[in-house]
């Protein structure tokens, strides 16, 4: 997927030629053709930039569409006829540094206005004191939006929506009828750290975040924006507060998640999944439709559909239990007289 | 309890009938009693409507001076002499709508000033740039109220009370000498959700946050008001940042709770309780006064008065450290020789 | 180290019978000593009061230059020549309360506008609407301060960094290239409970957070600021959302916690540490350089350079791994057959 212009700008466009020089990366493809934008590997289009990391010979599923790909030397004879080769050491952070001169997140300029002019605010929306709202942002009827909250440019909010006070919601299109709570931060870049010469690096990130009709987000809970797709929360999802939703996590309908989830990168949470208290959930893990995960839960691998598991690592959680019963018959006081 | 006018304003008044229409449920009743307000099915007055779930002999429990009820058709029976019957398959959720034509949240207006000219702010008071201060709020003497922070309508802050920067304040009374961390969210509405017939629904909350003198709030820690009754946090209770306190939670005096604390609905803990880092303690259960609770425990039953406990479920410390410790003999790579 | 006074101002100068006769101390000493400022009883210098509390005969290591030190009668007598003693139940209470006569967190007045005149900000920086910059505060070239984000006086922002929406910083100095996510909150007093005889009491926060080029602080996360000293995040160092970071803790170069991260007070973490999601660290752990923390890790003890650790306790990961199996194994289903 490109990026949504709504919420990153084209700030320039550069030859294959400019962007090897720039990022330090060796060409092997048409010097001259010219780029205008990044995509991830799978989604890359005309003009677009994307990196492939990791196994080499993945690298023969990068678009075949993809103006150019940064890739390491060994991967590089992997790529598909036609997408440009930018070879170099560290592909993530050249495809950092590439993107950094052709798109760039919106923002505000100095002297901005807390309400652009160019917001589109239906009549019956409400706007609180302090409330900031950036240009191309549109506001739905019957809305409301916190004091102090804070409307990235070109985010939409839908009809009957509330944004409480000090939320903040950028990259990101909102249904109907949806909940958002004081502080919860919306859209905001993932923790993508990769690695440089010079140590740790924050992977930037150019995805957006979708929250659906009636979904309910708790007071100062965060939910990233994707790294290149999208973060979804799905219709009716309710989440507390102080919850952590990740990159590219894609919730169902209906789904329950209590205090403290923690919802790390690429998870699948299925239609009706209900989540405890303080439940985190490794990446790209699936949970199924319906499946119940105990407060405190540690979830390491895939959960099937309707299970209820618990622990750390969780479990089935009669699995759980009798561990723990067990364990605590091995070492109670009472056995010693046995 | 009723809501508070302070916090909730009457926008309408309707007879059982009207209520009755708009909510579709069945009436078996007075048709012409006016309602105007709403409450828990324990203290709903005149002219207040309740909802009764679960156990339907339970009905028998609801307030007689409840001017009508929210009850399934088995419930009905039960209900007191002089209690209307609503009577539907979601009591909760029709409760919640026939709520929405009776009261609302106070909010404000666009084109609201900053700070409300019905607000009254002690001169010794000091307000930081950017602070919004609903209608009717009061601000104590000597109180300080920081920048971008925000006092909802009717929200009353003590003498020599601290609201720290980006915090926001609804809802709720706050004493003397408190300390509220920066972007604390109190008041907000609790995670209440309730099944209707299109999957999840939040349940709405009308309650309040009551802070006692000298307690202390840390950063971006969630307090939650009561669904119908308060929540409080009591006396010199001093809670550390990022935690979460769930609605209807009431903690004694000069209790301490480290970062990540999460307390869940209903939940006491008594006087000089201690609670370490990332404890949870699970919906209603009662911790003891003066009992202690090891870093990470996770609480699913009842604590003694002055105990010390600890692991996931919690049990006494000692108890859970023998296990810990057995647990690492038995598999320990120096017991092979044996 | 004495406060910097870009951070708290000094407000009053008394004599040590001053200071004796406001905090209810008997006072050993010379009575016209001027005192002018308050400090650790490690580092405290000419005119600066300090406190011991714990072990009396560690009273002998205050610093011999102090002005004054809080003590308990015990400890009086093995305070250095020349540090006059002030002795009283409650030292590190009545501290609180002699500092709270000399010196005072800079913050607003009513009335001041968003951005000081007296802040010195480059030409490049761009200051989105709503945010509020104090007094003397620095903000470096192209750095980017979020929509209502506040920056305390005499803060220090560095090149290219950026804080994004509703994040708040005090009492801190920060690098280039740093970015500070939404809400977070950066310097805010660290979770010091002190007892008194009216019950807990909160201990003021003196000290200030460094944060070091290219560091990354993630939405909603906490720092705060050191007791006395400073809590220094590392180059480099990347934290995800919703952690917090307690006083006194020092990070090293290109550490990566993830998210719910706990860092308790005074904690080390070494160069390159990794943690994972959800794990918390005791007070005054030391995490060495390249070790690597499992999600979900308590740790309530040092953990050796290089070594991976995982559960809680945590332990050497393949210890924790084996106790799970051997659990799971004695208790499966499975094993009833044999």
């Amino acid at each position: 997927m490109s990026v949504d212009e709504r919420f990153f700008q084209r700030i320039g466009a550069e030859t294959l030629e400019e962007i090897a020089t720039h990022t330090g990366a060796k060409l092997v493809g048409p010097a001259g053709t010219l780029c205008e934008g990044i995509a991830s590997s799978q989604t890359a289009g005309a003009g677009e930039l994307c990196f492939h990391e990791g196994d080499a010979a993945g690298a023969a599923s990068v678009s075949t569409n993809a103006a150019g790909c940064f890739v390491t030397e060994e991967a590089a004879a992997h790529l598909p006829d036609g997408v440009a080769a930018l070879i170099c050491k560290w592909p993530r952070l050249c495809h950092a540094e590439a993107a950094a001169r052709l798109v760039a997140l919106r923002g505000w300029e100095t002297g901005a206005p807390l309400i652009a002019a160019s917001a589109a605010i239906h009549e019956t929306a409400r706007i609180a004191p302090g409330a900031v709202i950036g240009d191309d942002a549109a506001i739905g009827e019957f809305a409301t939006i916190g004091a102090n909250a804070v409307i990235g440019p070109g985010v939409q909010i839908g009809r009957h929506t509330q944004v409480a006070a000090g939320a903040s919601v950028i990259c990101a299109l909102i249904g109907d009828h949806v909940s958002i709570g004081a502080g919860a931060r919306i859209g905001e870049p993932g923790f993508g750290t990769m690695a440089g010469p010079e140590g740790a690096e924050s992977a930037p990130q150019f995805g957006r975040v979708i929250i659906q009709d009636h979904a309910r987000i708790g007071s100062n809970t965060c939910i990233d924006r994707g790294a290149f797709d999208d973060t979804v929360i799905g219709e009716r999802t309710k989440i507390d507060n102080l919850c952590q939703v990740a990159h590219n996590v894609i919730t169902g309908r209906s789904v329950v998640i209590a205090a403290f989830g923690g919802i790390s990168g690429s998870v699948t949470l299925g239609d009706g999944a209900m989540l405890g208290g303080r439940v985190g959930v490794a990446d790209h893990v699936k949970v199924g439709n319906g499946s119940s995960l105990a407060a405190s839960a540690g979830v390491f691998r895939d959960v099937p559909d309707g299970e209820t598991w618990g622990g750390t690592p969780a479990k089935p959680i009669r699995q759980w239990m009798r561990e723990t019963a067990w364990l605590q018959k091995q070492v109670s006081p009472s056995k010693k007289g046995k």
